[in-house]
């Protein structure tokens, strides 16, 4: 066939990238990173309105310099023409949402609104909503009402829904005067092609939008307009009126680029745009996963997990399903970790000892490699320590964020690096919680992936992986996975490939190395995994709650 | 009266002190120390000859040294005459021991025996013996034997008796050829008065000698022999034959200084000599204590919390209870904490950033005293955090050497100083753990007292204890406690005074200042000592021996 090229856009926190992919094979021919101009929104706005504790806003108009920076770049570096450029996906954080007027015109960029917190857009990580989240997890736990089962039991405050409770709180006349409040994902794809579309990937998982499925008798749409009319009429009015956009599955065409943005970009016009994907989910394809039964982990600063099945179960403590929320034809199941890299961060930052800071000085390495090579001298417990991984909260399988870290096992010969290995192992026990969910709640588990920046880096962490999970660990070939994925949807709204499937077939690798457990270090896991199991029943599932209680002495 | 002086000296783990004390006020007119020529033996003999894991030896002659170097110091620093020196006590850590041949010559003194490791005097910190004190604790609570309900329930491989069987079992010919196994204390006071004596003190804590006592039928002597021949008949023998020693109570004379080492140290000969003390216990009456019920925690490395009373009772967990043991006339109870300051040295050396070296640095403080600081700007319970003290065992109330230190409440915004002052209100719930099982078991604490290092120097962690344990806490004010109750000793034997309790109402004084509770604070530790509690016993008393089993997987 004739040169085809698609382009992956993938919006993180800090910044987007855009890479330019073969689309017979998969190749990463270009990319090109852009840090958002005015980064995170945490303390002030724009012009300096201050915010309040646990904000997190981000500036739409970066989000388009993304796209104006970046893809001509991916051009200019492969010398890869406009006419074999044929389709574009992107994948965005969720729940980043914006309220918009009937333009889509964000009302931050609105002069009457723009000192406005509420008018901005909200990042996925804004925390800010917990009361609002906390009250409406108690009314749906009290009306039992059945969205909850799908979604762990507990209404996170990263959703769509809490925000939205937020701004009808403190904001109402941004309510009334937004036209629609649209995901980060479904504005840009807006941006791209002047069409007004809803990803339901992003609805599926965000805003707790249920498509009808079998068995049938499950309800569908938002959650029931009665509980969110107890929660707030004017939410009940916002979820019936200002979530429109025509309803999208991945992979599917939203429309082709516009004139005006066709030449923005340097690409043709009408070249096809397939509907926003969720960052991570993008990745399951991105690393060539077609089939159910194969669980992906993304281990970066938390740790997303990612299952296809062909059953729907409401798994307890399962974060979210979503019927082709991650490959069409599947249920497609959420779950993770809030803190994995983050705790290794945190550690180093609070806890490595002046004397270690030299040595790896003196060897030229960064301080995690360093402890990572000392972690690695030892056997597999042999640091006498267990820690449960709750540093940043439980989001599976206890769904509790008010849990907290442990570590158990310290004695007066306790080393810097005892405790490093310990806390990737207790990563590695609650994905394997996570993974043991599954399979109790009737989700097979046949194979296990991982990509991210910890899967390519940190062979140690990986083996441990593999040593507790006792499975074989492959690892995703591109170092960006979720733009290859979105590229991958833009190849099939572009009709190179019939489907999602056939194109992480396609054009998804993994390396050609594995992890696979050692059967001694998994041997001595597995008693560690049960003392693991026991504490974290005994602080996570009410045998004793100190870890909330200790956080409410005053 | 005529000017009267007496010589107080302290026996610690790396040094001696020797301290001369006005004997009318207490005031300490001189002090010398002299560190220990050849330091611990840890890794090998003075010869080279190496020793194995968990040795630790001393140097008989070092000891000697000690009296030869800082006696004549303390005489030219005061310009005190001889005459005016009117007695001398000592206190030594225990159990610290050796083997003496007939005419007291340490067998390590003499060629043929010099390379052996067990011909030197051990050190209380040798913990080699650890399976003999199992051995020992498992036979002995098979047969019930009576001694063990004094001592914990458990016997501990620092007392002399399970090292006496690692001797008879790894080089019975020290056994056979020993003439007698001396405590240090008790050796030096042979060498300074020509007298073999037993100091019933030492004793009673380290050998279990138990003296008949009110209500009778409680056994007296050593252990059963019957029990000790089924441990090991040399064993039995030993305590037998080779544990002699003319015995005596605290502030007993042993006899004067015999002509040859008053002239080497410049004193008068004949100048009485008192019995040996621990230690820790002389400084009960360092710090002016003489009735019952009045609690002394000495805070160093460790923890040693002693207290008199009139009720002979079996506290479940305490370490040790000894009639005359402290103060004359009372029931002697001591407990402790195995790890206190080398619990917040471990921090220090292993937890603590590069960033606050540097601003402890820059500010020209200790991290210690800038980690205090930050930890002093929290309030009670903010650090959300709760530990266990267990860095080093449980010494008291579960006495368990194989429990570990535990932290939990751990998260991302979690900084170094909140897992100090963790730490630190870690160690007074421990202490209040204590307390309450004295009471518990009908020894009453009517007031606190601290001596020690960190008694004196760190205000933040005694109000914390002040706070935790709802107490006002009194301090001494001497820097050497121990050293100021063997003068006081002395002095008595001196026929200064008529008894130890008078000693210590005449020469002990505490600060002007004391700690008291906070009553916000305390009503906070109130509840988190609950919170202390339920962890201690579901860990320690065997809801979850999870750290007992993670230290066995290889």
């Amino acid at each position: 066939m004739a040169e085809k090229y698609v382009i992956g856009l993938d919006y993180g926190t800090l910044s987007g990238r855009a890479i330019l992919v073969d689309a017979e094979n998969g190749r990463t021919v270009a990319q090109s990173v852009k840090n958002y101009t005015h980064g995170v929104l945490e303390k002030t706005l724009v012009d300096g309105t201050p915010l309040p504790a646990a904000w997190a806003l981000a500036v739409p108009a970066d989000y388009l310099e993304v796209l104006t920076e970046t893809i001509p770049k991916l051009l200019a570096q492969s010398g890869v023409k406009a006419e074999n450029i044929v389709g574009i996906g992107l994948d965005v954080t969720a729940s980043t949402f914006l309220p918009v007027d009937q333009n889509g015109v964000p009302l931050c960029e609105k002069a009457e609104y723009a000192a406005r917190p509420h008018a901005w857009m909200k990042l996925w990580k804004h925390h800010a909503a917990q009361s609002q989240a906390d009250r409406m997890t108690g009314l749906a736990r009290e009306r039992n009402e059945d969205f909850l089962k799908w979604y762990g039991g507990t209404v996170n405050a990263e959703w769509t829904l809490p925000k939205l409770l937020q701004i009808a709180e403190e904001d109402p006349e941004i309510c009334r005067e937004a036209d629609c409040f649209m995901e980060a994902g479904d504005w840009l794809v807006m941006r791209l092609t002047g069409e007004r579309t809803r990803s339901m990937c992003i609805a599926g998982y965000k805003l707790q939008y249920r498509k009808a499925w079998e068995p049938s008798g499950v309800l569908t749409g938002y959650p029931d307009r009665e509980y969110l009319n107890r929660i707030s009429p004017l939410l009940a009015d916002i979820v019936a009126e200002k979530l429109g956009g025509r309803p999208l599955e991945l992979g599917e065409a939203a429309g082709g680029l516009t004139d005006a943005m066709a030449e923005r970009l340097g690409l043709l016009p009408k070249t096809p745009v397939a509907a926003a994907a969720i960052d991570a989910h993008a990745s399951v394809p991105g690393v060539g996963i077609c089939s159910p039964g194969e669980l992906l982990m993304v281990l970066g600063t938390s740790c997303c997990a990612m299952l296809c099945s062909e059953q729907a179960a409401a798994v307890p403590g399962i974060f979210g399903m979503v019927k082709d929320g991650i490959l069409p034809g599947y249920y497609g199941y959420e779950a993770g970790q809030s803190s994995v890299g983050d705790t290794f961060d945190w550690f180093v930052r609070n806890c490595v000892p002046e004397s270690y800071v030299r040595e790896a000085e003196n060897a030229g390495m960064d301080v995690h490699r360093c402890l990572t090579e000392k972690a690695g001298r030892l056997r597999a417990g042999e640091s006498g320590l267990i820690a449960l991984d709750w540093w940043n909260g439980n989001r599976s399988c206890l769904a509790d964020a008010n849990l907290k870290g442990m570590i158990l096992g310290l004695d007066l010969a306790t080393k810097p690096e005892h405790i490093y290995r310990a806390l990737i192992e207790s990563c590695a026990y609650g994905m394997r919680a996570i993974m043991e969910a599954f399979e109790a709640g009737g989700v097979k588990v046949e194979s296990v992936y991982a990509c991210g920046g910890i899967a390519k880096k940190n062979p140690l962490m990986m083996q441990i992986y593999a040593d507790v999970l006792d499975r074989e660990i492959r690892i995703g070939s591109s170092d960006q996975s979720s733009a290859l994925g979105a590229a991958m949807f833009g190849a099939v709204a572009a009709g190179v490939y019939p489907s999602v499937i056939m194109a992480a077939k396609a054009l998804g690798h993994v390396e050609a190395y594995s992890y696979r457990p050692v059967s001694e270090n998994a041997a001595v896991y597995r008693r560690l995994y049960q003392e693991y199991s026991a504490l974290h029943d005994y602080f996570g599932r009410g045998g004793n709650d100190v870890m909330k209680r200790i956080r409410c002495l005053w």
